[in-house]
């Protein structure tokens, strides 16, 4: 009893009781304390989608900076739709089929998002959010879809200036809502190659070369615009401005923070802030790549290249991001970089005419990247890695051919000769993209 | 003593000693989990400081590039002050008169506000911060001043090309200085109408719909612009540059992330989430709304209409985003883009020559999208909605009107027709907006 | 024995065992909550980054912006490129020099940093970044990365339309990684001018001024632009695109919330969102200084000088904006907007053709900033301030004159007559930065 006699000496009843009570406080603290990080988590991904929005102004910018000023205002009208078309859809039925939940691996749809998207009562979802860790079903949702988006808008940068607004505008609708999340069920979803172990970060190939093999499938059967190949030469067309183009790299390179900084889907500090270190080495070795290629294979400082360089070492450490030191990444965009100057020459000499660089920005380094993370990441396969791209460039370019041969034999792909010498803009929109000169 | 001895035998008295200790570590856990909510919620709402000030940028860029390119220094000059002159008064004395603390509901002035900015050490208010739970004083205020200033800079934009500088300012001063915080006291001050329960949420009436009316009464009396309305024509001008205009838009579609995404207050994650998934649904709905409304009525594929249903669609849901659900917000944007083309033809028969549509935007669609509120939203009166517009309404259009009146019966409101027709720009500001051309 | 028994009537044992467990979660929690906290405050200093990043295209677009038509093309590939060397060499070493951890107060260099970058696996640094408090290894790294850059980037805009693009490039590796780094260790870095008490919060002078007199030199050694200077007169270049220019100052107001905001190197709620106020106040009290200045000393409604006095007042508030009041905020920004007025008028005199106003901007303002927080800052005392201005202004002159010497000697600063009245743009990069007119 002398125990007992000295503790209670040294600490009256009283204080054990308050004890009680403060332990009784204490799993009040325990759902505060979670509360809290479950808080910051979704800040920072409420902030990533912020930022993957931007992505979408930064593919107007760079596409209606790239492409000539009669066509301005069809290729911004065309960039701003598409987010609108992919969201919608994405909400419609999109994400449902992106991530079904438990399904056969190929193809599935998970009727609890959809019905939690159009019936579900606005805030029902907090708790399911908090239960899953890192963040809400709306977040998840919101996040998701502005990053579904992103990949429709790569095709309409390749295939400007020719290509008829509804025909596009209708691909998009196909594209965005059908092909992309079936794809991307097959990684993201929990589908067969996740389980094969497919390593795709934030979507090198589900996002990047999924939008590139459309693009490339689109120019090809659209076929060059008018004058672009005359005589064994290949014709290049000025952009309208460059200052809009760089605008809209910056831009994209801003949104990556969020494409793959958001794609560890937390907040995880030494997660997230290496992702951000390696996305941007991966830009930066992107930017020096692009301009010695240009330097060396076109001999001139051009600045096409650097900025295109820039998107390409963004799309090559995106499949690793997660996984590569630094020095991986900024070798891997350094050598994006490069390859997306051969890529561009390449490509035009089998007269494949790319608007803006898009298929060898998103597909040729979207291969690279998956590729490469086979090389240098952390647990990943180089054949896994050779098969998953080879699987959803099968599967791309199935999918967009057959919307694009319906489209091409009901409404028709291709505006009308006089149409595209004369600039989209007058005929389609009855307005000019820029009204400069002061009248005298 | 049977209980007693067991408890020594498992656990010994240093066992109870300790946890003591713990328990008072545990009230400094406590803390630690408060302050890391605490400060959670304050990133996001100095994030959504962020996004609301680039608003501002997002204004300047529509005007700009919506207007003629002779113009486009001076319109560039009054949406730089304005964001300025709107922080400064609000700092000043409108903060204070917006959120007067215990009030009789029609006006009253916080002088502790007042003196907190201006006589207070500076961190002196991170206690209050914490005792009132979201965010600091610091941040409450300048979240408050970016919001203010949006409503000064809706003016803007429709009595652009034509109006006296001088006389802008000045207007924006007391328009965004007493106006505009006295209005918003009766709802978000706790004054009489949030007493008789209106509803909204981040101000389709208390910002855009305030903003509207006075554009409308700033049109209204200073008249069409030289040449708009000629042999019962009314002719289009064209604007500078739709990129910067689709710049703009895309700008304040980001900002509205925060603008209505901050509303909540806190960084509430299933709350903030699905307000920034209604937000964007809203966007969507308006820009489909915009696109099918000028392709029935203007006949045509109309960008315009599409960038200004993205913002009707955006002022529409504003006033609900918090209790409507994703499919209401489409419906609501959807109507909203309509409303807007309705709205533009009919506002240009009257002869009211709104230079970029902003009454059409934030007047009619802020209107519509408080009024949806009381159709839509859980727990709002249609009633008390149609009420507060109008009683809203009413102050806005006195108050505009009285500062407009007195400064045409003093420094005049309009520029002299030789300045209109050759361009604000080279006379007032003695450059002109866009040098493109290279000399040869 | 009364109280025991009172104590096992009110409380089993049962309850003071599950105490116990309560207690042994009870760490976990603590755990918790300071994660959550480290978490919330890793947020920030990532969007910090961001907001920093995004000042590069500020920077790139009111230097494009201010600068004439044909040498559009040359400004964007040097603003691009800058950031990419300045991100890149600061890997390879500037940070190590920069924070070389004990060191004599000179130089020093962290092989512990360095070898953390280029050999750790990429997440072992988290354990360490908990440690250390406010953010992780990665984003403290990445911060300071995105900040070096903005010191290279002041000298392009000055030095712009006549200075060969190889000599910038290289004086930018040299200047950004070495003379950048080691004035930076002085005072960031822990070195002699922080151990007397010189206060640089966020650089008005290590940043700033550093970078204004890299580009004071750079303009002295290089000469004006051809036809500047002629009989006595000082011509004006007309700037590009007065709208990008405002979409520039705008980007990096909306940055400078991160370069200020960060600079507190945590989310502290208090702090940062007074930071934030005082930031804002003080570029809001720079337009106004720049206007009225522009009105009295240039008669005219001059934009640019209202443009310019926002930059000046952010250059203004940046050393001091954690220990300054709203109200000195104003004033600093209002004198700084005045300053840069002044400063514009005297250097154009002493013929030293700064094309952007940088040396004004960011050495004029930012010696006045440090200066400023020795006269009004809590703590800090004007000699040292004084002293701290002269020390760093003598080496930032000393670095940047003998890398401009050794490449003038060798490689030549300047381009051919030829190339400046033709333009950069046709010469070196084969593309004009503007191609709006379309085609008849």
């Amino acid at each position: 009893m002398q125990n007992i006699l000295s503790f209670l000496t040294n600490y009256d009843l009283g204080s054990v009781i308050s004890l009680i009570q403060a332990t009784q406080e204490a799993a009040g603290v325990e759902i505060l304390a979670a509360k809290s990080l479950f808080t910051a988590n979704n800040v920072w991904m409420m902030l990533c989608i912020a930022l993957v929005f931007i992505m979408h102004l930064g593919f107007a910018s760079v596409e209606a900076g790239f492409t000539q000023a009669k066509n301005t205002v069809n290729i911004l009208f065309k960039n701003t739709l598409t987010p609108v078309i992919g969201m919608v859809t994405y909400a419609a039925w999109g994400f449902a089929l992106m991530y079904p939940g438990e399904f056969g691996g190929l193809i599935g749809f998970s009727s609890e998002n959809w019905s939690t998207i159009w019936l579900a009562p606005g805030t029902a979802d907090v708790s399911n959010g908090y239960a899953e860790g890192g963040y809400t079903f709306w977040t998840d949702f919101l996040y998701q879809a502005m990053f579904a988006a992103t990949c429709a808008t790569i095709v309409s940068g390749a295939v400007a200036e020719r290509m008829k607004l509804g025909a596009y505008l209708t691909f998009t609708l196909f594209f965005v809502s059908i092909v992309y999340p079936i794809i991307g069920s097959w990684k993201w979803g929990g589908g067969f190659l996740d389980e094969m172990g497919f390593v795709d970060f934030a979507g090198s190939t589900l996002v990047h070369s999924v939008g590139g093999w459309g693009a490339l499938v689109g120019i090809w059967l659209l076929g060059p615009r008018l004058g672009k190949y005359n005589n064994g030469k290949s014709k290049d067309f000025a952009g309208s401005s460059v200052p809009l183009a760089t605008i809209g790299v910056f831009l994209l390179w801003l949104g990556w923070f969020g494409f793959n900084g958001g794609s560890v889907l937390s907040a995880d500090p030494g997660m997230v802030s290496l992702v951000l270190v390696t996305t941007t080495l991966g830009a930066c070795g992107g930017a020096i790549g692009g301009h010695l290629g240009g330097k060396i294979i076109m001999k001139r400082m051009d600045f096409g290249m650097v900025l295109n360089g820039v998107l390409a070492g963004l799309v090559g450490v995106t499949a690793g991001a997660d996984i590569i030191t630094p020095l991986e990444a900024l070798f891997i965009g350094f050598i994006a970089g490069v390859l997306v100057v051969i890529s561009v020459v390449s490509i035009d000499r089998y007269k494949l005419d790319d608007c803006v660089g898009a298929v060898s920005v998103h597909l040729t380094c979207g291969i690279w990247g998956t590729l490469a993370t086979g090389i240098f990441g952390e647990g990943a396969s180089f054949l896994t890695q050779l098969y998953g791209v080879l699987i959803c460039g099968a599967a791309a370019v199935a999918g967009s051919f057959i919307i694009f041969k319906v489209l091409q034999l009901t409404m028709g792909l291709r505006v009308s000769e006089e149409h595209e010498i004369e600039g989209l803009d007058s005929h389609e929109h009855g307005i000019r993209g820029y009204t400069i000169l002061v009248e005298d």
